[in-house]
């Protein structure tokens, strides 16, 4: 757990980099996002379940993001960014680099704007999320599964082909998108206590963030992480961004690092981040399934294992969940399941 | 297909049974159901996907009963039965037999209403849906699995103990609850060319006749039947009641037969029955799961499967589909994934 104000060490670094925060998103922008995107993102519903709710000892509100265009929240940001390039740029053609769930919705708001789309997926990604991906008439390139890699990869596309870069996470526009989600939340259920959003890259808990400090500044937000992808963590606890970790689990959409604009948003509106550990979103996964009837991912899943795993903490509270995602190949369910 | 009308064979049988036709469920028993059931049932949501339209070649726009408490529609004809009561006949109870989905809303709505509940239950029924019942706090009676020893057991409960049955189809109550259902989908979505329900023992599927002959008579009504349970089918197209077949479909919730009371409705309501085979309904489940982001039951699936079984019929409609339930063992989810 983090205190929602940074150490002073934070705020010297924070002093170094007047340029970044000239480029953080504002509240004014997640209305500007909200605007942007209404005609085509869908406002996903609200879902609770009473046995859930038991298990939990607490009151859940589950944001249902798998149920989002392309099968998660990602939609959002993308189409955010996709449709606030002008016209001329646009025109040129987009790229960028993702596990999956951004790659899907890169090619679905490109489709969608009639724009050329590329995307950069590293090796190992998940099936559905390629086929995703493919379907929407995006050209896919494949580099090594490091940030590093496909960094280079995206830099490589963009220098040959003049298209502009759309960073899965370290984007005003994308992060505003994201924020849109706990905006729809917070105004259909002004009273919550908390919110919980995975973080991986950071772009979905820095765009919660920013809408709760507007919108409900009673309302906790905490992150939700793998323990065995702990580096936002750390990274938070320690003061100091950690991007050189290779991590290990089955959250594959939760595999990245924050950028200096994820970290610096989510220490100054964040809580804290959660953790839970690779049985504990398993099992998360299958209470998903039994009670929600939902097929959520596993990057999904660690915002309810967060939860059922901190008791004390949310007693009795009303919470917001956000289940980010639903892509999931028939196989790594059947597997999860067993 | 079966006509809209029924032959003259069909109106011969209806004169000779006067105290059916007195019993049958009209749209104002629909209004009141909507009236009585909505402190506790949920408004369910309806959601697309342009991936299975591309397969479809229709507009699909699915009625998420899955997501309705107790995970499946039963609820919504249990609670209107339920209440419907009055104090001093609740106060001493309900009874009812069923495979799973309504014992479990039986049982909810009792709890609800602060009433004890005894369900009788056929030997092989799914464990998640046996949990569900005893989650609520009801009373468990075991039973051979057919209709005929469910009867008896139940009608074994009720001269025991002077509590009332409440019957999963063959009620006019619950057919009026069930029919709240396609009230919704019509009151959002009212420009349908067709809906499609499953039918089992017909309760769904005569709510949703009932609901759409008033609301939107240009509206087509289906049943979707697996072709390994057709007694439905065969008895339309017979024009005679078929109730000694012993039904073997993964559909569990569709191995009941129609009643006089729902054969009536249905033959009255809706435009025909359509099938499909047990694979058909496998690879329906799937798509829900993969693009739905839905946990179905076989027996919502059937729906989808005669829609995608029939491209002729639906080509370039709109049509509503009820996805019935949810309810469905993880190790027979993973069995159907394989």
């Amino acid at each position: 757990m983090m205190p929602r104000s940074p150490g002073p060490g934070y705020a010297a670094r924070m002093d170094a980099r007047p340029a970044l925060i000239d480029t953080l998103p504002t509240f004014s922008d997640l209305l500007d996002a909200a605007a942007r995107i209404r005609p085509h993102a869908r406002v996903t519903p609200v879902l609770r379940s009473d046995a859930l709710d038991a298990i939990a000892g607490t009151r859940l509100h589950f944001k249902c993001e798998n149920l989002q265009r392309a099968g998660a929240f990602k939609f959002r940001g993308a189409c955010n960014a996709v449709f606030a390039l002008d016209d001329a740029t646009a025109s040129r053609g987009v790229a960028t680099q993702s596990s999956g769930n951004h790659g899907a919705a890169i090619a679905l708001a490109c489709r969608l704007r009639g724009i050329p789309a590329t995307v950069v997926v590293p090796e190992g990604a998940p099936q559905v999320k390629l086929e995703a991906i493919v379907g929407e008439g995006a050209r896919i390139v494949r580099c090594a599964p490091n940030m590093r890699a496909r960094d280079a990869a995206v830099a490589e596309v963009v220098a040959e082909t003049g298209v502009t870069l759309i960073h899965p996470f370290d984007h005003p526009d994308v992060i505003a998108g994201q924020g849109t989600a706990a905006m729809e939340l917070l105004t259909t259920h002004p009273t919550l206590d908390a919110i919980v959003a995975p973080v991986g890259g950071g772009g979905l808990l820095s765009g919660t963030g920013l809408a709760s400090r507007t919108l409900s500044p009673r309302t906790q937000v905490w992150g939700a992480e793998p323990d065995a992808a702990r580096d936002a963590y750390d990274s938070l606890a320690s003061g100091a961004l950690i991007t050189d970790r290779v991590p290990d689990t089955i959250c594959d959409g939760l595999r990245g690092h924050l950028s200096p604009r994820t970290f610096t948003l989510i220490a100054r509106d964040a809580d804290g981040i959660l953790l839970a550990d690779e049985e504990a979103i398993r099992d998360a996964m299958r209470l998903a399934w039994t009670h929600l009837k939902l097929v959520i991912e596993p990057s999904s899943a660690v915002a309810l294992a967060v939860v059922l795993g901190h008791p004390a903490r949310f007693a009795g509270q009303h919470i917001g969940l956000i289940l980010s995602g639903g892509n999931i190949d028939a196989a790594s369910l059947s597997s999860l399941l067993a």
